[in-house]
C-alpha cells in the first residue's frame, strides 16, 4: 500500500481532532493504529503507541515501538517517524515526553479504546493534568466510511468466506458423527487455506446448542436431523469476514422449516432496508418486524448487525436506538436469528455495504434451506 | 474441571487482596478471569466483568456477562453468581452498583491489566472517589506459581508443539521454494491438528529475515542454504505453548554453525540456571554470559525469557534487573538468540518449569543443528 491513503486518513483525523478538541491521539491496540499507519501492534506486554499531535503542532506523529518489533514496521515517513525502545527503557516515559512536546497544559488526550488498562493507568499517573477520552470519539465516524480500496478488501475477504460456506452447503464438510470442535477446526483450516492470515472465530452450534448465539464449539457429536449454525470469519489482508449459514443434517420439522423461512425473510428485509439515509435502527427494525410479525419476536435476542472492517465489530451498529443515518461506504452485518432455548436456533448473516446505488451484499453464498446429506 | 481449584484460587486471591489493601477486583479480558472462574471473556465490545469483593464482604463475586454469551459460562456457584445483561442495559452501571454494594467510600479497585481503556474510562468517571491499580498487583504472584494440574496442561501443550517441531526438524514440512507465509500457515494448520484450539503465532523468518526476532512472515521465497527461524505456539485446553527451532536449508557456513552452537550452549546454560531460589535475572545472566563470552553479546537484543501459562507472556520475566527468586511451579521460556542485522539470526526456545528437583524442560524436540534437505 502506498503512503497516499494514510496521508489522506491523517488529514481527516486532524480535522476531526480539531472539531472534537483533541490535542493528541494515543493509538495502541485495535484498528485505529493500522488504519492510520498500516501497522498492527502486537497484543503483548511491550507497549506500542503512536502519538499523533494535532494539526497545528510542529511535531510529527511518532510510533513508539519495541526495538525488536521495529523491523515489522513498514515506514511511512510522510505520516509518522519511528522511535524504537530497548529492553531497559520505559516506553510510558517516552510517550509522556512526546505528549508534553506537542501539547500545552491540561492536554485533551484520546487513547485507543482497546489500549490496555495497565498503560492507561500509568499514563494517567504521569499526566495528572490531562483529560482523557477514547480515540473512537475521533476515529469511529471516519473509519465507518470505507473507501473504495477498503470495500474491495472486504469483498475479497467475503468471497474467501463464501467459498468455505459453499463447501459447507455443498456437503463437502462432513457433519454427522463429528464433534462441533472437529467441524470448527475444519472451518478454521479452510479459512486459512483460502488465504486468511488469521481465523477470528468458527462457531458451530448443533441441535440444542444452535439456540445459543455465541456458542463455543464443544465435544458434542452432531446427530442426523438437526440444525447446525456455522458462524465464521477471518482476517484477509487486514480486513475481516463474517458469515453465518444454518444447515440441516436431515429434513427439518415443519416448525423448524418455517422458522428458517422467517429468518431468511427477515435477513432479506434487513438488507433491502440498508439504503443510504436510512437509520441504523431502521435496519434493525426492518429485520425485527418480520420476526415479530411471525410471532417469534421474543426469540430474536440480539441486535441485527455490527459494522466490520479492520475490526470484526466496529461502528455502525444496527441496533434499536442508534439513530445514525447510513452513509455510502458503511459496511456491516445483517444477521437476524431465532433461538428457542434448549431446542434449536437459526441465523443467516451476510456483510452488506451501503452504496448510492443501494445495498451491496458482499456474501453471495446460497440462502436456500439446505439439507446436507452426510 | 471441578469447582475445587477455583475455590482454592479465590481463597488465595482474597488473602492477597487483604495484604495489598484491595477492596474489589474487576476482571475482564486477560487470564485473571479464567484463572479464577474458568471463563474466558470474548474480546468484543460487549463488556464482561467479574466483580470480586474482598473476603470480609457479604456479597459473592458476580460475573456481569452479555446475555447472549451467558450460555458459554460454566457456572461455579461456590465461586461466583452470574448477572447476564440484555442489549438495552448498560453493563458499566451494573458493575458500578455491584462495586458500591461491596465497598465503602474511596474504594481501592484493581482492574484487569488488559481490560479495555474504554471501560476503565467509563468506570473512572462513574466512581470518582475510587483509586485504581492493575489486577496483576494481586494476581500475578499467585498465577506465576502453577499447581500440578497447570504444569500438566503446559506439558500437554508443549508436547503438541514438539510434534510440530519434530515434523519441521524431520523435513516433513517443505521449506525451499515456499514463502514464509505458506510455511507459517502450515505450522498453524499442524498446531490445530494437534488439538490446539487456537494458534497464537507462527513466526517464520528466513535468510536475512531471521535476524528480526519478531519477524512477520512475508511473501519471501525460502532459498537453499539459509537459516529459518520458526517460533510458534498455540493454546490447548486453555494453556499456551511456545517453541523455537532454527533449521538450515543446506549446510550452514562455519560462522553460522558456530553461532548456532553458541545459542544452543546459552540455551542449555539458561535452563541449568533455572533452579528454585535463583533470581530471574540470574537465568538471563547465565544465558547471556555464554553469548557475551563468545563475542556476540551485542547481537542478543532481547531478554532471555517470559513466564507462560494461561497467557503467552506473563510473570515471571527472565530479564536483567528482575531480582525475584524462582519458586517451584514457575513456568517460563528460555530463548536466547543471536541476530546479525540484515544477515542472519538463530534462536532456540523451550518452556521450562522450576521444580524442587531442578529445572524440568517441557519441550523435548531436538536441539542439534539440523539441515533439512527439501
Amino acid at each position: 500500500m502506498s503512503a497516499a491513503p494514510f496521508a489522506a486518513r491523517l488529514a481527516r483525523a486532524h480535522e476531526a481532532m480539531s472539531i472534537t478538541g483533541v490535542d493528541a491521539l494515543l493509538l495502541s491496540l485495535g484498528a485505529d493504529l493500522p488504519w492510520l499507519s498500516g501497522y498492527v501492534a502486537m497484543p503483548l506486554e511491550r507497549l506500542t503507541m503512536l502519538v499523533v499531535p494535532a494539526a497545528g503542532s510542529s511535531e510529527q506523529a511518532t510510533l513508539v515501538v519495541p526495538a525488536l518489533e521495529a523491523p515489522r514496521v513498514t515506514p511511512v515517513p510522510e505520516v509518522f517517524s519511528i522511535r524504537p525502545w530497548g529492553e531497559m527503557e520505559d516506553p510510558v516515559e517516552i510517550v509522556v515526553s512526546l505528549v508534553r512536546r506537542c501539547t500545552g497544559k491540561a492536554p485533551a488526550l484520546a487513547i485507543s479504546d482497546r489500549a490496555w488498562a495497565t498503560f492507561l493507568l500509568q499514563l494517567e499517573r504521569a499526566l495528572l493534568d490531562a483529560t482523557w477520552r477514547t480515540a473512537s470519539t475521533v476515529t469511529a465516524p471516519l473509519r465507518a466510511i470505507k473507501d473504495a480500496a477498503e470495500v474491495e478488501a472486504l469483498a475479497k475477504a467475503a468471497t474467501a468466506a463464501d467459498r468455505v460456506a459453499a463447501a459447507l452447503l455443498g456437503g463437502e464438510i462432513a457433519l454427522v458423527q463429528r464433534t462441533e470442535r472437529e467441524v470448527s477446526a475444519e472451518l478454521s483450516r479452510r479459512l486459512l487455506e483460502e488465504g486468511n492470515e488469521k481465523v477470528n472465530f468458527a462457531i458451530v452450534g448443533s441441535g440444542p446448542n444452535s439456540a445459543s448465539p455465541h456458542h463455543e464449539p464443544t465435544e458434542r457429536v452432531i446427530q442426523p436431523r438437526e440444525p447446525v449454525v456455522c458462524d465464521f470469519g477471518g482476517t484477509l489482508d487486514g480486513y475481516c469476514s463474517d458469515i453465518t449459514r444454518t444447515v440441516f443434517t436431515g429434513e427439518p420439522s415443519r416448525e423448524l422449516a418455517k422458522i428458517y423461512g422467517v429468518v431468511a425473510k427477515a435477513q432479506a428485509a434487513g438488507v433491502i432496508a440498508a439504503q443510504v439515509g436510512e437509520l441504523c435502527s431502521g435496519v434493525d427494525g426492518a429485520a425485527r418486524r418480520v420476526i415479530d410479525e411471525a410471532g417469534f419476536g421474543e426469540y430474536f435476542v440480539h441486535r441485527t448487525g455490527h459494522g466490520i472492517g479492520l475490526e470484526e465489530h466496529e461502528d455502525p451498529y444496527m441496533v434499536a436506538g442508534n439513530s445514525t443515518p447510513l452513509t455510502a461506504g458503511n459496511a456491516f452485518s445483517v444477521e437476524p436469528g431465532i433461538y428457542v432455548p434448549d431446542r434449536y436456533g437459526v441465523r443467516i448473516e451476510d456483510i452488506v455495504v451501503a452504496t448510492m446505488r443501494g445495498p451491496r451484499p458482499l456474501n453471495l453464498a446460497d440462502h436456500a434451506l439446505t439439507v446436507v446429506e452426510a
